[in-house]
């Protein structure tokens, strides 16, 4: 029996597998596709897309694993009887771009219920919620003005940033050096709306965070992958000829996901290259506030002399990330120019959200509660780290210097992929380094666990069943 | 004596006029014109630049206007010796896109100290602050998520702002037909990502609102200017062959600047066009809550049954210009789309903004205040009629059945601008309607007034000044 004919919207050309996943399930989720259809074979699919084969297999694979698609042994690809129909949308009268097809979710939510190692994920337990009430009440008691805020950001705020980055991160910046944007995602949309076309390129960790890669990717450039080992990025992989090539995005203080920090000389390194090559780092510092025993390193913004870094900070992990609010440091020009650009966005940043949050730091409520939950976080990271010992789980634990992320490596032939879709049958959520690489060079032998949101008593139950699942698995 | 030689960045296209005077006013900022300075002749610029002559007339006649240039006869074109010098800024490795230069600023911000009847400003002095600041602590009472929200908006928002549709608007939309962003002006510009590009135009009024004019510009698209008459676009002017137009921009309950309203008629011919060519109605509600002595029209939104309109509402009229709130319905797979391509450039609108506005409109708060409001505007508008009357104003006030605005139409050989100039030098900011127009039809010989945001004291002081400016211009 042949598959049905799939009408796919011509494919736009930049993650051409994430495209068809993401057609495939709109077609699933409008009801064009149904319960125990029939797809085309992988190679009529590749010949009617005009992509290689494997593109559509690994786009099949992605949606099998989702539990979308099965495969019959000998017979071919069904949509799965296990596939929750949807009620069919209204249709649109305007053709559905096809790059929006692409758009990953940004960090997968997991099942339902499921015990979530969910990256990035800080804990609230101990948010100070007095305090936020009166900075939020504080806030709303001064009178609105009738005109738009400055689209920069807040003066108080900034200054307040700065002072913090002072004290916090030895970064001495000035005020009119900082944009208040809505996440650090923000910021980088920005600056990818100003200097980044088809014909650019950016040089991007791998694996690396799949939100900025995204935002990075829909301008049209292109990400070159660039490996990284346990001193962070590899810069002697950086390309030779680097003309395409406008931004290089690292993040220093604690490689997402794998948590390694770049050394000394790497960082010195990768100044060095950037100055060469007239392309600019992109310093994402997405969590550099919790680190535990190891001493700080500066961070790049700092070691430059020359403005070839904007540094990126984000509150989403030392307060909460529905507060969206982030900001860019970089030179004066740049970021006068990110202004201009977000006036014709959507203006500034919401007022009330600038001023409550400046009163929280002025008050000193924003650094007791990262000292507090840095005193947390660290105590989560022993219990994971003696779960571990006392369940002998088959994995080295690494990257947990900083933040609220770790790594567990895992011997070279377990595919950390399975091992994660077999977690999930236990009711436990990890996820497996692959989910975060584009390139051939990352090998899938490790899971990168979030804990900052898990409690003791979760981090003990979920590396328990964990270590359960590997040994099944060996 | 010839001019200096100026480095001009490649002009991308689209305005070159605005490209012109941005640069020319960057050079002023950044030092490389200085007071004095002679600048080469329209012929050598024209020549050089690859324009048209005309258009760098324009471009020097914009800077002259605001003061930066000034002509001596049979000499040429100089720097003003009043342009206030700007310290050189750091210089910035990567060149500036020339686009960024073509950015307009919004609405004029007008002199500092100067009586400004500035347009779209809310008056501030009945705000309810106490009710504000007990919404605000409410929202931030709530324990904040570990997790990112809904990119769609929260839902409890959506259901309030539904329910406020129905009851003022007669708009009959479910939550899930709504997206919240920051400013009406943030949905636009995400609807103009989705569908957008160097090959589509914009079907836009002219004269029109500036800010959404250069968002949908920004993509590349191309904006045809289409007239307006008293009953708001005139819908026999759009092109007949409308294959690369993606939208039509209207504001049809108060045509921005002139204030019209489209008319029922006109409302029908509007959605028979956009039917039959395909193209999707932009309906920019943006101050349509301030209604005086005119029974309501039903919005487009309201008319339309196949999904042909998109609404934009924003509480940046009804609250304040920072809170940064607005919102688009559309039909649920649009707004779904809309969502998915937030999701990767500022995830969604802050909560605590959110869910204070929510318990704002719940506990009737926002519409009492709109109510308050209503009344409050209507005396201001009664009280600028009176003292045009008092003053024998040559002029007539138009486009005053609702919102925050009027015109002032003035005999057909008086030049608007002039009278905003000479009204400058007497401390009074009125804005000429040329300044919100693109085409060639629009005649400069009415001003554009805001007076929400001034008192009846101001309002009677700005008029009686304009009167005498304007008799003495005769």
């Amino acid at each position: 029996m042949a598959g049905m004919i799939l009408n796919f919207v011509p494919l736009s050309g930049n993650n051409l597998a994430a495209e068809i996943t993401g057609q495939i399930r709109h077609m699933l989720e409008t009801g064009s596709l149904n319960r125990g259809d029939k797809l085309p074979s992988t190679r009529v699919l590749a010949r009617d897309l005009d992509v290689a084969r494997g593109t559509v297999v690994a786009a099949l694979d992605t949606l099998i694993a989702e539990g979308f698609l099965v495969t019959r042994r000998g017979s071919g690809t069904y949509v799965s009887e296990a596939c929750i129909p949807v009620a069919p949308q209204t249709a649109i009268r305007k053709q559905t771009p096809s790059w929006l097809f692409s758009i990953e979710p940004d960090l997968d939510q997991g099942a339902a219920g499921a015990l979530n190692f969910q990256v990035c994920r800080p804990s609230l337990v101990a948010f100070p919620q007095n305090a936020w009430r009166r900075a939020a009440a504080d806030a709303a008691s001064r009178l609105p003005s009738a005109d738009y805020g400055d689209p920069q950001g807040e003066l108080e705020l900034r200054i307040a940033i700065a002072a913090y980055l002072c004290r916090g991160r030895g970064l001495d910046v000035n005020a009119d050096e900082i944009i208040i944007t809505n996440g650090a995602v923000q910021a980088m949309h920005i600056i990818s709306r100003l200097y980044l076309d088809r014909d650019s390129a950016v040089a991007f960790e791998d694996p690396g965070y799949p939100l900025a890669r995204q935002t990075f990717g829909m301008t049209g450039a292109s990400i070159l992958p660039i490996p990284i080992d346990e001193d962070g990025l590899r810069v002697d992989q950086l390309p030779g000829d680097a003309k395409r090539v406008k931004f290089v995005y690292v993040t220093p203080s604690h490689q997402f996901p794998t948590g390694e920090r770049l050394s000394l000389s790497r960082r010195q390194e990768l100044l060095e290259w950037a100055t060469q090559n007239d392309v600019l780092i992109l310093e994402d510092d997405y969590d550099g506030e919790f680190r535990y025993d190891v001493a700080p390193l500066p961070p790049l913004a700092a070691m430059s002399t020359n403005g070839f870094v904007v540094y990126f900070g984000t509150f989403s992990k030392t307060m909460f990330p529905s507060l969206r609010i982030g900001f860019a440091v970089g030179p004066k020009q740049l970021i006068k120019e990110m202004a201009a650009c977000r006036a014709v966005s959507d203006y500034q940043t919401n007022s009330l959200t600038q001023l409550a949050l400046t009163s929280f730091i002025e008050n000193g409520e924003f650094e007791k509660h990262v000292h507090r939950m840095r005193r947390l976080y660290a105590k989560k990271r022993k219990r994971l780290r003696e779960v571990m010992n006392e369940t002998n789980l088959a994995g080295d634990l690494t990257g947990t210097d900083s933040g609220l992320n770790a790594l567990i490596r895992l011997r070279t032939d377990i595919s950390a992929t399975q091992i994660s879709l077999r977690s999930r049958l236990r009711g436990i959520e990890v996820t497996p380094i692959s989910r975060f690489a584009k390139g051939a060079s990352v090998q899938d032998n490790a899971l990168v666990l979030g804990y900052g949101a898990l409690s003791e008593d979760e981090i003990e139950h979920g590396v328990s069943t964990l270590a359960a699942v590997i040994d099944e698995a060996i």
